[in-house]
Formats: structure tokens, C-alpha cells, sequence
């Protein structure tokens, strides 16, 4: 909906989106050792939702996803589709909500339009490189975008869109066994304790220091780059990279799973 | 659409059905040691389908298929909704059968009724004890129905299907380490060897036979019955089931994912 306004896509879109297919987007990026996750603000209401739209008739849910994105961000990111969610009463908006949106954009935000029916939202989580999403383009409905750390989320969101981040997350903690996930999220060059963060902010819970450098090493799946980072005057932690053929070959086989 | 004829769905069901927006249930049973898919076959065409259908308007995915498969075989079977298929193409019957349904039923498949738009279809696979599924009801549209190995499935299916009997081995392969597939599966006691080709069924490849034993009772999630099936009579093959809380919490911990 870039360039577009809220009433032409109330009025036509149906010539355009197919009316009972959404798409919903958990995009996420590790920053500040925090998984976090992106967020729009809609305007006039103090109400989040992630990323999304309808289905259009001219494109597959995948295609859908990566435009949503890219319309967003700017970027191509790693998508992956892990659920759909289609419970009768997801896609309603609370009555002083309504109300709000009315009083803002000047008609109403669902009642009598072509998407005021049963709406099912597919669910992608997409992963990007924090760093290289440099601008975020909002449209004609939001008004903030904003990275909140997946295990602090505003309460205020709309749709179902709380309990579709949560399914990101527990696909991702399956994924994270058998999909390069944590190559997609870290820069090029990371620390230990940087990698053992964003398996912790992906599982949920601590692992052990010693342990886990022990079954990464063993692994074999990292490359010591032979330089130290500066970020901490009285500390040179080593940055690695991943061989990204062994880190592959590793998650097919297995080994990486259990990591405690 | 059991007790119902085809016009009647094809005039009427728009009343009860979203459009757009259709399941496919990939039901899966072990028998003579392979992993069999049950699928149907149509009156007056030589193909083969998934038990599915369109999802109603006053219930959720879930719940349609679990309706499905109820209609077909009688029974509450595990259910994993695995992925939604979206591409354009996907929903479409090739000339010759089109022309064969219609000298068949005296009417169109498609062309002109409340579906013929573009339908997604949201996978599911279902494991059900094979010997438990002991009648499939037929409807209108279906004449057959038979268990397919999974490794052997017809060329001739209509729609995506075979595809979506792909993702559903694929999914499967995955969830294997993270769900109790196998009890699912298996009937209560069950050999090592059984074990072992339902293990092999799903992964797609072999195992080693000493190792394989020695990782399933090193990992403590089998109990052995203390008695011996006298289904060959020449051994006497020890009998165990599933110590299922034990099973469940290795699957947590992922002790068993790496089998070989």
C-alpha cells in the first residue's frame, strides 16, 4: 500500500488482493544480544502489528511475504512459512479501536469493505541482518516502526498478531536444528558470547559458557578470523565467521542439536 | 460431502464453505514395515487424491480437518497441520478429466460453480495405528481408496497432491525428533526390527542395526514387555512399547535426533 491511501485500497482492492488471504511477517534481527522483532504502530490508535497484507490474486504466499518486506525494508530477507492461522474471530479489531481509526482516516476501518470476512493470516517469520536494515517505509496506516525484543512485546497489538509471534518463535527454536538461522541473523563476523546469545534468545533459556564454546569448537562449523574486536578495552574476544559449507552439513547430520 | 451428491455441493456449498480455502490431509499408516499414505480414487477418472475438502465458514482449520478424516475413516486421528500451498496453478484438473467427470456426473468439476477461483490448500498430515483403520467411507466423488507406500505413490493424483504428500514426509522427517511420531504410528508392543524400518520409513534411509539398538536403549524410552512374538517362528524377537513419558522427554532434550 506504499503511495496508496487507505480508501483506494477500501474501495478496490478487490480488483488487486484476494479478500480472505493474509500474509503476516515476524521479521527478526539480533541486536544488542536481543532477539528483536519489528513492529509498525498504526496511526491514531496505540495499537502494534507486524508487517503485513492481503494475498494478491497475481502472486503465491511466498512472493506476498518477500514483496510485504521489501516494501517495508528495502531488502530480500531469508523467509520461511511456518503456520496458518485461521480462527473465526482473529481478524476483528476491538470497538474503541474502530472508533479511533474512524475519527482518524475518516471512515471505518473494516465494517463493509471487501476484506470484512473470514480472513486467514499466514504466517511467515522472516530473518535479516540487524545492521543492513537501515530504513523502515511506513504507509498510509502506521506511523511508527519500532524493534522490540521478542520477550518484551507490547500487550496493545492488533489481530492475533501476539500469538503469531510467539508460533515464529517456537518454529524458529525447531529451525534453528536444521536451518542456517543464526548465519542469517549474525553480521559476518561475531564473538562467542554474541553466538551463545542468540542461541539463548532463540531457545529461551541459558546455556553454559564453557560448554557451549566446547560443542562449537567441536563442531567444526566456525572459522577463528585472527582478530579481536575492540569493543572492550580490557577483553580481545576472537571473532569468528561460519564455514558455511561445514555449518550446512552439520545441521543435515544432526550435530548441532542438542546444545546442553 | 458424505450422504450429499456432487450438485448439491457444487450449487449450495457456498453457503457452508470459505471459497478460497481448502485442506488436504495426508493420513499416514505403518504396515508391512512402510510408511503408507491412504489415498482416493474418483469416479470415472483413473486418479488418485488426499482425503481433503474446502474449510467451513463456522470452523477453523483444525477442526476441518479432523471433520475429514472422520468422515473418512471413523476415527480421532493425530493431526499437524505442516504447510499452506499457495501457488496459482495449484488448484486446477487437466482437460481429459474434466471431460471424464462430466460424462461421469452430468456436470462440470470447476468451470462456473462457487470454487472455481483460486483455492489454497492447507496441508496436514495425520498418523494413525494402522490396524485401527479398519473402514473408509467413500463419498460422492470417490470409488477406491487404498494405503499407497509413501515411496511408491501413483503418478496420476489430481491437483498439487503429490507435492503435498512431499512436504508432509518432509515435515515429518523433522517433527520426528520433536514429537511422538513413533507412538502414533506404532501399534502398543512392537519389535526393535519394526522399529527400526518405521524409523528408516521416515528418514528416507538406512540404519545401522547394531547402532540403532544400542541408541534406542541407551536413550530409555522403551520398556520391554518380557515376551516374544511368534511371528517367525525360527526367533523369538523381544516385544517392547513406548515408556512415553520418558519418550516425550527425550524428544524435548533431543537425545534421539541423531540416530546414526
Amino acid at each position: 500500500m506504499k503511495m496508496d491511501d487507505y480508501k483506494r485500497f477500501a474501495t478496490e482492492g478487490y480488483r488487486v488482493y484476494v479478500p480472505n488471504i493474509s500474509i503476516a511477517c515476524t521479521l527478526l534481527g539480533f541486536h544488542d544480544n536481543k532477539l528483536k522483532v519489528l513492529l509498525l504502530r498504526w496511526k491514531g490508535l496505540d495499537k502494534w502489528s507486524l508487517p503485513g497484507g492481503f494475498m494478491k490474486q497475481d502472486e503465491d504466499a511466498d512472493e506476498g511475504a518477500a514483496r510485504i518486506l521489501k516494501e517495508r525494508t528495502g531488502l530480500d530477507v531469508y523467509l520461511q512459512q511456518y503456520h496458518t492461522y485461521t480462527s473465526l474471530n482473529r481478524f476483528t479489531i476491538d470497538e474503541p479501536s474502530q472508533k479511533k481509526f474512524k475519527d482518524t482516516f475518516g471512515m471505518e476501518v473494516l465494517k463493509g469493505h471487501w476484506y470484512d470476512k473470514r480472513v486467514i493470516g499466514i504466517g511467515y517469520y522472516g530473518l535479516a541482518e540487524y545492521a543492513k536494515v537501515t530504513r523502515i517505509e511506513l504507509d498510509m496506516i502506521t506511523i511508527d516502526s519500532r524493534w522490540w525484543p521478542v520477550d518484551d512485546i507490547p500487550e496493545n497489538m492488533l489481530f492475533n498478531h501476539h500469538e503469531m509471534i510467539g508460533g515464529a518463535m517456537k518454529a524458529l527454536q525447531r529451525d534453528v536444528a536444521h536451518e542456517p538461522v543464526c548465519l542469517k541473523l549474525l553480521p559476518s563476523k561475531f564473538t562467542m558470547a554474541e553466538l551463545q546469545c542468540l542461541y539463548e534468545s532463540i531457545l529461551g533459556y541459558s546455556l553454559d559458557r564453557g560448554n557451549f564454546r566446547k560443542k562449537m569448537m567441536n563442531a567444526g562449523i566456525l572459522k577463528d578470523m585472527g582478530e579481536s574486536t575492540t569493543r572492550k578495552a580490557h577483553k580481545t574476544p576472537h571473532l569468528y565467521s561460519f564455514d558455511v559449507r561445514a555449518y550446512k552439513k552439520a545441521l543435515q547430520s544432526g550435530i548441532i542439536f542438542k546444545l546442553q
